[in-house]
C-alpha cells in the first residue's frame, strides 16, 4: 500500500501542473509587439534546447549501452528514465516560464497582484514537474523492480542508483549548456550594449538582447530546474540505500521512508501553491507565507511519519534540524549578498577607487561567505549523526529537500520577472508598469538568493549522504579497521585529486564563458560598426546571429568539463581502488562545495553592489563607480551562474558515478 | 661527532654571508641621486620592520610564555628561538638586498655582469642566511636538548616541535604585514600614477613610489625570507619526528639525516654561488648553471648519506623524486604563467573585449594551473611511500629543500633588480642603462615563478610530513583500527573545518589589501590634487605620508588571520579531539595548498599578460587592452603576493600548533 503513495501523488501532481499550465496559457499576452518580442524568446528557446536534447541524447544513450553491458538491461532503463524526466522536467517547467514572462508583463498592466500570481504559477509548474515527475519516477521504478527481483534490497539499489546516475549526468549537461549560454550573452549584450555604446539594459536596439532573454530561460530556469531534479531524486536514492543499512532498525520503511516523506511535501507544495492570491498588498509577504505553510505542513508530516512509519521520533528532530540549517544557511546568504548588509556595501565603496579594487574586495566578500555556512553544516553533520547516525543525517537533507517544489516556484519566479521586465522595456510599456515589474524582479533577486544558499546546502548534505551510500555499497561501512583513512597516503591521494578536480572543472566552465561571452563581445561590435542605422533605431539588429553564437559554443563547452567529471572517478577507482575512490569523493564535494558558495556569493554580492550603486549610491549611474561595477558584475557572472551552480552538480555526479561503477573495483 | 656537522656548517654559512655582504657593501653606490634614492627605500624598510618586529615580539611573548607554563622553559627558549632566527634571517637577508639594489644599478653604468653578480649576491645572502640559521639553530637545539634530556628521541621532539612553531608563527606574520605593504603601495602607485595621471612606473612624482619599493623589500625579500626559513626548518623537523617512529630501521641517523642532510646541502649551495662570475654573456644561463651544480652536488650528497648513513639506497631514489618533481611543477608554472604560451596569451587576447573578460579568463588559467602539480605532487606521495614508507615522502621532500639557498638567493635576485630598475628610472639614469638593468628584471621574474611553484611543492609536501609527525606524536600511527577515518563524520567535519578555514584565512588577507590600497589611492589622488605643481615636477610630494598609511595598515591586518590560524587548531582539538583535528590539518592543507596554486598563478599569469601588451600586443602601452590588463593585474596583485604566499605557511602553521599542543587532547 505505502508503495503506491508517492506514485499516486506524482500522477496528482502532474494534474496540478497541467491545470497551472493552462491557467497561466489562457491569461492575456498583451499588445502585438509584446508577443512578437516574447515569440523571439520562446522561439531561441526552444530551439537552443532542441538541439541541447539532441546533443545530451547521444551521450546518454551511449552510456546507457555501457551501463545494459555492466549492469543489466533494466539498469539502463532506469538510467534513461531518471535523465529522461529530468530533462522533460526542465522542459515543461522553462516552456512554461516562457509563456509566463509576457502575460506576466501583460497583467502588470492591470494588476500588480495578477502579476505576482501568474509569474509564480509559472514558476510552481517548473517546481511542481520536478518533484512530481521525481517521486512517480522514482516511485513507479522501485515497485516494478521490488516485483521483478523479489525483494526490496536489491530494487532499492539496482532500481534507483542508475536513475540517478541518469539524472545528475542530463543536470550537468543542462546546467553547463544553460549557464554558458545565458552568461555570454549576459556579458556580450551588457560590455558592448550598456558600457560602451551606452543605452540601456534590455534595449531591442542591442542585438544580444534576444540572447540574453533566451539564456534567463535556458540557464537559470531549466538548468536550475535540472539541478534541483538531481538533488532531490540523488537524495531520495542516497536515503533509501541507507535504509538498507539500517533495515535491522526500521525494516522497509526505512527504505521507503525517504520516498513517502517527499512524496507529502509534494502535496504541501500544492497547498502553498494556491496560498499565492491575486488579492495582495506586499509580493514579499505573499510569498513567504507560501514558504512558510510549506514549511509547516512538511514538519507536521514528518512527525507523523517518523513516529508512526518507523517509530523513531529522533528522525523527525533531524529533519527539523535541516530545514532550520537550510533556513540559517538562507540567512547568512542574504548577510553577504544583501544590499542592505556591510559586504555589498563595502565592494560597493571599494568601486570609487577603480574596477580592479571592487573585483578584489568582491572575491573577498565570496571568499569569507564560505566560512560560516560550512560551519552550520558541520553542525547538522555532528548533531544528526549524533542523534540518530547516518541516518539522522540522511534525514536532516529530507528536511531540507522537501521543501523543494516551492522553493524552486520561487525561484523560476526570478527569471520569469526578470523576462517580464525585460519584455516591457523592449515593448516599450509605460513607466509605471515597469516600475511595478521592477519590483517584482527585485523580489525575484531575494527569492534567487534564498535558493542558492538552500541549493547548496542541499548539494554538500546530498553528497555526503551519497558518500555514506557509498560506503554501505562497497562494503566499507561496517569494517571495524580503516575505511577511508587519510593517513594512508593512497587515501590521502585520493582526497587530493578528489579537490584538485573540482578546480580544473570550475576552470573548464569559466573559461568557456570566457570564450564565447568574447566572440559576443565581437560580433555585437561588429552588428554596431557595420549596420547603418542601428543606433539611431531606424534598422533591426540580427537577433538571430548572436542566439546561434552562444547556442554554438554553449553545446560544444559542455562537453569536456562533463566527460571528465564521468571519468575520472572511474579512473581513480580503477588506479588506486575504492578506499582511495572514498576520499576521492570526499574532496571533490568538500572543494567543489567550498568554491561553489565562494563563486555564487562573490558574484551575487558583485552583482548587488552595481545595484546599489545604480540606485543611486557615489553618483549612480554613468559615474565612475558604476563602470568600475559593471566589471565586477561582469566578472562574477560565470562565477554565479556557471561554474558555482555547476559545481552542485559535480559533486553529486562524481559520487553517483562512483555508486554506480564500485563493484568494478572491489 | 656527526651532530656537530649542522653547527660547523651553520657558522661556516654565517662567515660566509658576512664575506658576501662586505663584498656587495664595498661596491660602488653611484650617484648623490642614487644614494638618496635608496635612502628613502632603506630608511622606510628599517623602519618598517622595526615597528613589524615590535608588534610581533608581543605576541612571541606572550605565546612563549603559554608554551612555558605548558610545556617546560626550554620549550618556550626554542620556541623564542626559532621565531628570533627566522626573523633574524629576513632582516639580514632584506638588509643587504636594500644595499645590493643602488650597487646593482651602479654597477650596470659600467658592466651588465657586475650588477647580475651584485644582484645575485646581495641575494644570497638572504639564501645563506636562511639555511645557516636554520642548521645552526635547530642543530645546536638538538645537541644541548640530547645532553640535557639524556635522549635523542625527547631531544627531537621537544627541541625542535617549538622551534618550528616560533618560526611558522613569526613567518606567518612577516608575510601577512610585508605582503599587505607591498601590495596596497604597489596598487595605489599604479592606479592613480599610472592609470590615472598616466605617469610612468616608478616616476618620483608618484607619492607612493617609495612606499611602492619600499614594499618590495618588506614584502618579496623579508616575507619570503621568513616563508621559506619557516619551510626549511619545519621540514627538518617533521622528518626529525619520523625518525623516531623508524627507529627501530634506521636507529639515530634517521633522527639525524635530515638535519646533516640539508647542512651539506648549504655547502653545495656556497659553492654554487661562488660560480656567478662577472664575466657573463647570458644571465639566465649563468643563474642555471649555479642552480645545477647545486642540484648536482646535492644529490651526490644524498646519494652517500643514503649509503652510508642510513644503509639504504631508496631514500635516494626519493630524493632525487622530490628534486625532479620540483623541477616539474617549476616548469608547469612557467607554462601557465609565461608569456610564450597559451594562457597567457589568452588572457592578453581577451583584454580587447575589456578588463571583465581579462579577470575571467585570468581566474579560469589560475583554477587550471592547480591541476597539473597536484597530480605530480601525488605521484611522489604515491611512489616516495611504496618505496621506503613515510619516511620516503620526508626523503622527498628534504630532496626538494636542499635546493632552498640556492633558490631563495635567485629569488631575491628579483626584487634586487626590480629595485635597482626602479633607482635607475628615478634617477634619470640613461636609457641604455636601464634597458640592461630591465634584462635583469625580467630575469628575475623568471626566477620569481620558479620560486613559487618550488615553494608551493615544499608546502604542501612538507605539511604531509608534519601531519605524519602528528600522526606519530598523537599515537595514530600504529594503531590497527580506523585511525583518520572520515568515513565517519566528525573526522569528515574535522576535514570541512580546516578547508574552510582557508578561505577565510585567504578572504581576511585579500580584504586587507583592498582596504589598504583604498586608503592609498584617496591618499595619492589628494597630494596629486593639494600639492601644486607636483605632476608638472615642479614639487615633491609627500612620500612619508604613504609609507605611514602602509605601515599602520599592514601591522593591523596582519594580526587577525594570524590569530585564527593559531587559535582554530586549538578549538578544533579540545571541542572535537585528535581524530578531527588530524582531518583539520588535511583540510586546511589541501584547500590551502589548491587556494595558493590557483592565486599565485592566476596573478602571475595576468601579471604576464600585462606585460606581453606593454611588449607591443593589441596596441601596447596606452591602449584599451592595456588599461583592462592593468586592471586583472592589479586583481592579481592581492592573490600572488599576499594572500598566495600566506597561505603556504598558514598550512604549516595549523600542523604545526596541533603539533605543538596536542597532548592536550589526548
Amino acid at each position: 500500500m505505502l508503495e503506491s503513495v508517492p506514485i499516486i501523488i506524482g500522477v496528482i501532481a502532474l494534474a496540478f501542473v497541467q491545470y497551472l499550465y493552462y491557467s497561466v496559457s489562457r491569461e492575456d499576452a498583451g499588445t502585438q509587439r509584446m508577443r512578437e518580442i516574447a515569440g523571439y524568446i520562446q522561439e531561441g528557446a526552444n530551439a537552443y534546447m532542441k538541439r541541447q536534447y539532441t546533443t545530451i541524447a547521444y551521450f546518454i544513450l551511449a552510456l546507457a549501452v555501457a551501463i545494459g553491458i555492466f549492469r543489466g538491461g533494466l539498469s539502463a532503463i532506469s538510467f534513461i528514465l531518471g535523465s529522461g524526466l529530468s530533462l522533460l522536467a526542465a522542459y515543461i517547467g522553462m516552456n512554461a516560464a516562457t509563456r509566463a514572462n509576457v502575460r506576466t508583463a501583460a497583467a502588470a498592466m492591470k494588476s500588480p497582484g495578477k502579476a505576482l500570481k501568474i509569474a509564480f504559477w509559472g514558476g510552481a509548474v517548473m517546481g511542481l514537474s520536478i518533484v512530481g515527475l521525481s517521486v512517480l519516477g522514482i516511485g513507479t521504478l522501485f515497485v516494478v523492480f521490488t516485483k521483478v527481483m523479489g525483494g526490496v534490497k536489491k530494487a532499492a539499489l539496482d532500481a534507483v542508483v542508475p536513475f540517478g546516475l541518469g539524472a545528475s549526468l542530463a543536470a550537468l549537461f543542462a546546467q553547463l549548456g544553460g549557464g554558458i549560454y545565458t552568461k555570454a550573452a549576459d556579458i556580450g549584450a551588457d560590455l558592448v550594449g550598456k558600457v560602451e555604446a551606452g543605452i540601456p539594459e534590455d534595449d531591442p536596439r542591442n542585438p544580444a538582447v534576444i540572447a540574453d532573454q533566451v539564456g534567463d530561460n535556458v540557464g537559470d530556469c531549466a538548468g536550475r530546474g535540472a539541478d534541483l531534479f538531481e538533488s532531490f531524486s540523488d537524495n531520495i536514492i542516497g536515503m533509501m540505500i541507507l535504509g538498507i543499512a539500517f533495515y535491522h532498525r526500521y525494516g522497509e520503511a526505512g527504505i521507503l521512508f525517504p520516498l513517502v516523506a517527499e512524496a507529502i511535501g509534494v502535496l504541501s507544495t500544492m497547498v502553498a501553491v494556491l496560498l499565492i492570491k491575486e488579492k495582495t498588498e506586499n509580493p514579499v509577504a505573499t510569498i513567504n507565507v507560501a514558504l512558510l505553510s510549506a514549511g509547516v505542513l512538511n514538519a507536521a508530516a514528518f512527525y507523523v511519519l517518523s513516529k508512526r512509519l518507523l517509530g523513531d521520533p529522533r528522525i523527525f528532530v533531524a529533519a527539523l534540524l535541516g530545514l532550520l540549517a537550510s533556513l540559517l544557511v538562507g540567512m547568512i546568504v542574504q548577510y553577504y549578498t544583501g544590499t542592505t548588509y556591510r559586504p555589498v556595501r563595502n565592494i560597493a565603496d571599494s568601486s570609487v577607487f577603480g574596477p580592479a579594487l571592487n573585483v578584489i574586495v568582491g572575491l573577498s566578500v565570496g571568499l569569507e561567505s564560505a566560512f560560516l555556512p560550512f560551519v552550520v553544516i558541520s553542525a547538522v553533520v555532528v548533531i544528526a549523526y549524533a542523534l540518530a547516525g547516518l541516518y539522522g543525517i540522511a534525514a536532516a537533507t529530507v528536511g531540507i529537500l522537501s521543501t523543494t517544489g516551492i522553493i524552486m516556484a520561487s525561484d523560476t519566479f526570478g527569471p520569469i520577472s526578470d523576462n517580464a521586465a525585460g519584455i516591457a522595456e523592449m515593448s516599450g510599456l509605460s513607466k509605471e508598469i515597469r516600475d511595478s515589474l521592477d519590483v517584482l524582479d527585485a523580489v525575484g533577486n531575494t527569492t534567487k538568493a534564498i535558493t542558492k544558499g538552500y541549493a547548496m546546502a542541499c548539494a554538500v548534505l546530498s553528497a555526503f549522504v551519497l558518500f555514506a551510500a557509498y560506503l554501505e555499497v562497497v562494503g566499507l561501512a561496517d569494517v571495524t579497521g580503516p575505511r577511508v583513512d587519510i593517513a594512508d597516503p593512497k587515501i590521502l591521494v585520493g582526497l587530493i585529486l578528489g579537490g584538485v578536480l573540482a578546480f580544473l572543472f570550475s576552470a573548464l566552465a569559466i573559461r568557456a564563458v570566457g570564450k564565447t561571452a568574447g566572440e559576443m563581445v565581437a560580433e555585437v561590435r561588429r552588428q554596431f560598426r557595420e549596420i547603418p542605422g542601428l543606433l539611431e533605431g531606424k534598422a533591426k539588429p540580427d537577433y538571430a546571429r548572436c542566439v546561434d553564437i552562444a547556442t554554438k559554443h554553449a553545446l560544444r563547452e559542455m562537453i569536456a568539463p562533463t566527460l571528465i567529471t564521468l571519468a575520472a572517478p572511474i579512473i581513480v577507482g580503477a588506479a588506486l581502488g575504492v578506499g582511495p575512490l572514498g576520499s576521492f569523493i570526499v574532496g571533490g564535494t568538500v572543494v567543489g562545495g567550498l568554491l561553489a558558495v565562494f563563486m555564487i556569493n562573490a558574484g551575487g554580492a558583485l552583482d548587488n553592489a552595481k545595484k546599489l550603486i545604480e540606485s543611486g549610491l557615489h553618483g549612480g549611474k554613468g559615474s565612475e563607480a558604476h563602470k568600475a561595477a559593471v566589471v565586477g558584475d561582469t566578472v562574477g557572472d560565470p562565477l554565479k551562474d556557471t561554474a558555482g551552480p555547476s559545481l552542485h552538480i559535480f559533486v553529486k555526479l562524481i559520487t553517483i558515478v562512483a555508486l554506480t561503477f564500485a563493484p568494478l573495483f572491489l
